[in-house]
C-alpha cells in the first residue's frame, strides 16, 4: 500500500517503559496549541499544532515499543503485535487530537492518552495479548477546519466520498486535499479502506463527557449506550450590500437583520420539541466591514435529538421560518445540508460485556458526535465516558480530575484486557 | 523632519506628461487588489495591495513633475511648486485609496485619479499657480482594519491620541504601528502636525456619491454641503461557551441569541427616528464553531444622523434594549464607543465660491464620512461628489459613468484654478 507509513519499533515488545500517567501524558501535551484570544487550545487539523501533537503520539507509541503507521486516510495506528490481516480480532482504541476553536484539553486527547497508559497498565500486568491491541487517532473529529466532523473515520468507513472530502476547503480557501498533502499525505489514495477495516474486531473510544451526566449520578465513569443523531446545515441569506451611512433605513434589504431572525427562529424551533438542541455558533456576513451593510451571511446550524424524524423535523420548521425572516427583508435564503448522521446505538453485546467488566458504571447517551459513532456502522464499538465536573466542554472550562482521569485509564484497561480474552 | 520622505521630480513644473483621463488612470488600477471571493476591491491600508496603489500615485505625481513626500502619519503628498510654509494658502485636493473589504472601485480612487487629471487640465490651460497647489492620499480612511474611519486625518489633526491610534489592532492582531513600520513609516513620528497643517489654504475632496442624490436630481455633479454626524460602538456579549450537542436548550446561556436580538432592536430603534440609519455589518463569534454555543459574541454598531442629539439618543435606546437582549438570556452586554463624529457643515464661504465656479451643480449633504469632514475643523473644506448609477456604495455594485468622471475631474480643475487665483 503506497500511502502506508511504517515504523517498525526496535524494542518492539519489550516492557522497558516507565508507567506514567495520564495526567502526565496530558501535561506533556500542555502548551500545544494554546489559544491566547479564544482561551484553551485550538488545534486545527494539519496545523502545525495537531501535527506536533501527531508527531507525539507516534513517539510515545514508539517509546512502548508499539508499530507505528499512518494510513491512506491520516488516521495514525500503534499496534501492540503485528495486525492479523483480515481475520477481524483487533481491539482498537483511540480518540482524536485535532480540536474545536477555543476548546478544552481534554476533548480527544484523554482518549488516546488514556490508550497509550492503558498500554503501560497491561504491559505492567504482564498480558501478553492473544489478539492484536491497536491505538487509533483519527483526524478532523471535529470538523473545526473543513466542516465535515469525523472525516477520518467518515473516509475509512466510506462514509463519504473522497472527492467531497478533498475538496472541502478551510476558511482560508486551502482544500482538505492541499492540507493533507502539506502534512505529508497523498490524498489519491484516500477512501474505503476495507483492509484497514477488516482488521478491527472492537473499537473502544474513552472521551471526556461534554455535558452533566455524570456530576448529577455522582458517578467517575460511564459505558456509552447511544449518540444523538446530528447534523449540520449551512444557511446562506442574500440581500443587498449598500454604505451603511447612506442607505436610509426603508431602503435596505440587510440580510444580517434576516440572520438575527433567523437566530432566534432556530431557538425557538428548538425549544418546541424536546429534548431536541439546534445551535448558532458560527456567522460569517460578507463582506463584514463596519459601515457596511452586508451582501450576504453565511450562518451553520447544528441540530441534535435522539429520534431523528424529530431532527429532521426541528430543521424543516427552521428551513420554512428562515426563508419567512429572509422574505420580510427582501432577501433570499438558501439551505444546505453539509452533514447527516443518524443517532446511533452502540453494538448490545459489546455493551453488556463493558457492563459486565465495569460493574459499577451506570450506561449514558451523549450529544455529542465522535469517530465511534461512525464506526459503530461497520465495527462493533462502544465508548467509555469521564466525568466532567464543569460539565462544559468545546470551552476553556471544560476539565477532568487527575483521580478520575487515571480511573478511566484503568477501566480502559480492564475492557481491552477482557476483550483481547474474549473467545 | 526625520519621518518625512521627499522626492524632488527631475523636470519638475514641466507640461511634458501626455494629458490621460480619470477612467484611463482608473483601468490602471482596476486589477489591484480585487477580491475573489468577496467580488470587487479589498485594499486594507498598508496591504500589498494599498501599497501598491500608494506607489502607483507617487509615481504619476512624479511623471506630473510634482514633488512627492510621504509625511509623518503616512499621508502622501504630491506639490505642483514648493510648499510654501506656514502662509495657510495652499489649495489641496485628493483622496483615499484603501477600501472596505468587497468595496467599490471608485470609493476614494476617483477622487485620487480625478486630482492627477486636474493637474493634467490646468497644465493644459498652462495655468501658473499663483498659490501652491498640491495633491493628498490619506490612509485608513475607512477605518476597514484598524477600527477608525479616517485615522490618517485624525492623526494630522490631533483628533486621536497618537498612542491609542499606535495601539489599534487589526483582525489578526497585529498593531497600526506595525503595520506602519512594515509600510515604512516610524510611529514614533506619529500625531498631530501643525506644520502640514498650516501650509493648508483649502481642502476639497472629490468623491463618488454613497447615495442616490444625483439619481433623483438627474445631475452629474454636486456640491456638498454637511457629513452627518457618526459614530462606531463595540459591543460584546458575554455567556456561556459549551458543547452544542450536550448542552439542554433550556440550561444554556447563549450569547448568539442575544447579539440576534441587538440586531433586531438596532434596526428598530433607528426606525423609530426620521433620517437615523443603524447598521451591525460585522460580528464575530468567540470561539466560532458549528459545533460550540459561543462564549462571546462581539458585535459593531455604525449610527448616523444630521443631529447629534438624535445620534446620541438612538444609540442610547440601543444600549438599552441591548442590556435587556443580552439579560434575558442570561448574558452580560458591554457597549464601548470606538469613534465619535459631530455632524460637519463645510465652510460656508468656500461653498459659495464652489456654487460661484459650479453654477448648475446642487447643493448636497452625505450620510458617508470623509477625511474632509475631520479637516473641516481646522482647514476651510469642501466636496465635490459625482454620480453613482447604482445608488450603491461599498459594494462591488458602485459605478460612475466615464463621462460623468470626466465632468468631475474637469471641474474639480475649475475649482482649483478659481481658488489658487482667490486673493
Amino acid at each position: 500500500m503506497t500511502a502506508v507509513k511504517r515504523t517498525t519499533a526496535a524494542g518492539a515488545g519489550s516492557s522497558s517503559v516507565a508507567n506514567t500517567s495520564v495526567s502526565g501524558l496530558m501535561r506533556n501535551i500542555a502548551d500545544t496549541g494554546r489559544d491566547p484570544s479564544r482561551g484553551g487550545y485550538t488545534r486545527s487539523v494539519f496545523s502545525t499544532a495537531e501535527n506536533d501533537l501527531r508527531t507525539w503520539f507516534l513517539e510515545q507509541a514508539q517509546r512502548r515499543g508499539l508499530d507505528t503507521e499512518t494510513d491512506r486516510n491520516g488516521i495514525l495506528w500503534a499496534w501492540w503485535d503485528t495486525p492479523s490481516g483480515d481475520r477481524k480480532d483487533a481491539v482498537v482504541t483511540g480518540s482524536h487530537l485535532d480540536s474545536v476553536p477555543g476548546g478544552g484539553a481534554f476533548d480527544g486527547p484523554l482518549g488516546v492518552s488514556s490508550a497509550l497508559i492503558a498500554v503501560d497498565i497491561l504491559r505492567e500486568r504482564g498480558l501478553s495479548p492473544a489478539k492484536p491491541v491497536a491505538l487509533a487517532v483519527f483526524p478532523e473529529e471535529e470538523g473545526s477546519r473543513f466542516g465535515v466532523a469525523c472525516l477520518g473515520s467518515r473516509l475509512l468507513t466510506g462514509a463519504i466520498d473522497p472527492d467531497k472530502a478533498r475538496n472541502l476547503r478551510d476558511p482560508d480557501g486551502t482544500t482538505f486535499a492541499d492540507a493533507a498533502t502539506a502534512a505529508g499525505l497523498d490524498p489519491r489514495y484516500m477512501g474505503h479502506d476495507p483492509e484497514t477495516l477488516n482488521r478491527m474486531g472492537a473499537f473502544i473510544e474513552l472521551h471526556v463527557e461534554q455535558g452533566r451526566g455524570l456530576i448529577d449520578l455522582n458517578e467517575p465513569l460511564a459505558v456509552g449506550s447511544s449518540i444523538l443523531g446530528h447534523g449540520r446545515w449551512r444557511l446562506t441569506v442574500r440581500g443587498q450590500g449598500n454604505h451603511a451611512g447612506t442607505t436610509l433605513m426603508e431602503d435596505r434589504h440587510d440580510p444580517m437583520v434576516a440572520a438575527a431572525g433567523i437566530i432566534r427562529a432556530v431557538r425557538d424551533c428548538a425549544l418546541r420539541y424536546v429534548g431536541a438542541r439546534a445551535t448558532v455558533g458560527r456567522i460569517v456576513p460578507v463582506p463584514g466591514g463596519t459601515n457596511v451593510i452586508a451582501s450576504a451571511v453565511d450562518l451553520w446550524l447544528d441540530v441534535r435529538h435522539a429520534d431523528d424524524a424529530v431532527t429532521a423535523a426541528v430543521v424543516e420548521n427552521i428551513h420554512v421560518a428562515a426563508v419567512a425572516a429572509a422574505a420580510a427583508e427582501g432577501c433570499t435564503m438558501l439551505l444546505a445540508e453539509e452533514s447527516l448522521s443518524p443517532t446511533v446505538h452502540f453494538d448490545p453485546g459489546l455493551r453488556s460485556r463493558l457492563g459486565e467488566l465495569l460493574p459499577s458504571a451506570p450506561i449514558l447517551d451523549t450529544g455529542a458526535g465522535h469517530d465511534a459513532g461512525v464506526l459503530a456502522g461497520v465495527v462493533p464499538t462502544a465508548m467509555l465516558f469521564v466525568r466532567n465536573p464543569t460539565g462544559v466542554s468545546h470551552s476553556p472550562e471544560e476539565h477532568v480530575e487527575d483521580g478520575d482521569a487515571e480511573l478511566g485509564a484503568k477501566a480502559l484497561a480492564e475492557v481491552v484486557e477482557g476483550l483481547v480474552g474474549m473467545p
